[in-house]
């Protein structure tokens, strides 16, 4: 971030017609805004979300309240307009892409070997690459994926250990039966790729769509694009590339804490405060969208309150 | 609200392509929506904040941090475009209105003498019944008053008792003395009005920025229009609702729970959980209009997704 921006910006804060501090994590999160974009009058006028869907051979194993089917059907949802992604896109003025990756040939189950070989992993993280549009100012990445919760569970266990069990939760709302099997399923698969961490973890135990949102996440910061995280899936993905390298993420915020039990313990590895707590759990980027309105909330105070000189206000 | 329209927006949200419940507080908030328009698909398009303002005698005390100019000052900020709550109007959409209520006549000091008579509550109290506009589909009231934290930290423990230091806050800033002279204002100007309680305690320790909310927030009851409650101000002023008749605030949400300690214990008096939590303190209905994000975002969920037949999505 630019250092001259955020002290202009949070000089500029000082200024406008409101009690200091009055707007709370408004303040910080506006100031933050500047010190990426590089100015004092921060903007989120073109946000962009990107759906990345793929395919999950674990899913073989039983670990989805729903068929694999449902990934692509999900998809042409997307393409449709139909889905929860495409009414917050639309709300807040996003432009909405969407990336099938390959849906046809689900990654190998990651109990029996690496769910994408060298190859595959980073034909998935440039199609995320690619996918980020320069021009927008704001970055949400989104996910679809039947199995994609477990993916995400394997990844999140081999960065930062615990217990298996503390990373699984019921994704789209598997029953107890299923909870024992993702829990098994996810020690199996790190106890196969052990020690791998970072992009490895990602490679051996992630899935297309993960690996393509670590690509937009990392492209997203050589353009100083902000990025709102959304739930557990774009967070493990995310966090795959604060393991390569702390700070990888400070371009990041935590959009929401969504009610997938491994999220808040992913964002307090991660050092994230999420900006909205209202019980999501539906992925596809929609928990990052909301937060899109407070970011969006945020700027447009910054940049657009008057001043106490310019108001002839006065300032206590 | 309308048992038919719940029972008709819980059958829709139960079809739309996404797992149950995974919208969490969305799916709530959306058919609660429902239920009080009258329709399986709600909506929020034509959102209006009126914000009130008026002036305090109990500022001769020295309860702020800022002089009783700051209120008039405002009011031209507001009606310029200059402020917080101007930047979030815009926003979303929102149609904005300000009534300045008799700027130039402070109420009474309340420790002397009930801070209006019932002529003028009553004026005041009318003034924000008239204020709102019957075609809108979401109110959002909000005030500005220099020493009103102070007015609404009186009532507050006029209807709900506890000590006079739990309602009392830093407001626009004050420092450990002028929280004490703060805390001894409310604790004689309680003892001063012994047993008032509902709109009697809004009339003897109130402004007139908050009866005019009070009477917005019980018009728009009558119109099936639901209301987003702000802060501490707002909502003490909305308690004296309550306090005549439990059930006077089902047509009202939390909008956000504010930096103002009395707000959290006041929500919790009224049973009320506050949508966000972002540190907000200033008023103006600013942490409302912020929620109106959140409000759009899930009636626009509701009312726009595809059904699981309509998609042609397997569900589950």
């Amino acid at each position: 971030p630019d250092s001259a921006a955020i002290a202009a910006a949070g000089a500029r804060n000082g200024q406008l017609t409101k009690p200091p501090g009055a707007l709370g994590r408004l303040e910080d999160l506006a100031i933050w805004m500047g010190g990426w974009q590089g100015t004092d009058k921060p903007h989120a006028d073109a946000p962009q979300v990107v759906v990345f869907a793929g395919n999950h051979g674990v899913t073989a194993q039983g670990v989805s309240a729903f068929p694999a089917e449902v990934t692509a059907q999900m998809v042409l949802n997307f393409r449709a307009g139909g889905a929860a992604i495409n009414q917050l896109s639309r709300l807040f003025g996003a432009r909405m892409d969407v990336h099938a990756l390959d849906l046809d040939t689900p990654t190998a189950d990651f109990t029996q070997g690496p769910a994408m070989d060298e190859a595959g992993f980073l034909h998935a993280f440039l199609t995320g690459w690619d996918a980020v549009d320069p021009a927008s100012d704001l970055l949400v990445t989104g996910e679809m994926g039947i199995g994609n919760t477990t993916s995400a569970a394997a990844v999140a266990h081999a960065l930062f250990g615990g217990d298996p069990a503390d990373w699984v939760g019921r994704g789209t709302g598997v029953d107890d039966a299923g909870l024992g099997v993702k829990t098994r399923v996810v020690a199996a698969g790190v106890a196969r790729h052990a020690g791998a961490t970072g992009l490895e973890a990602l490679r051996c135990l992630g899935g297309r769509e993960l690996a393509a949102m670590a690509g937009a996440i990392a492209r997203a910061r050589t353009l100083r694009i902000p990025v709102i995280l959304d739930g557990f899936i774009c967070t493990a993905a995310a966090a795959c590339l604060h393991s390569e390298l702390p700070g990888a993420l400070d371009h990041c915020l935590a959009g929401h804490v969504s009610a997938e039990p491994g999220h808040p313990r992913l964002l307090g590895h991660l050092g994230k405060e999420p900006l909205l707590h209202l019980g999501l759990r539906l992925g596809e980027g929609s928990g990052a969208a909301l937060a899109i309105g407070v970011v969006k909330g945020a700027v447009a105070c910054q940049s657009g309150m008057a001043t106490f000189a310019e108001a002839g206000v006065s300032d206590g």
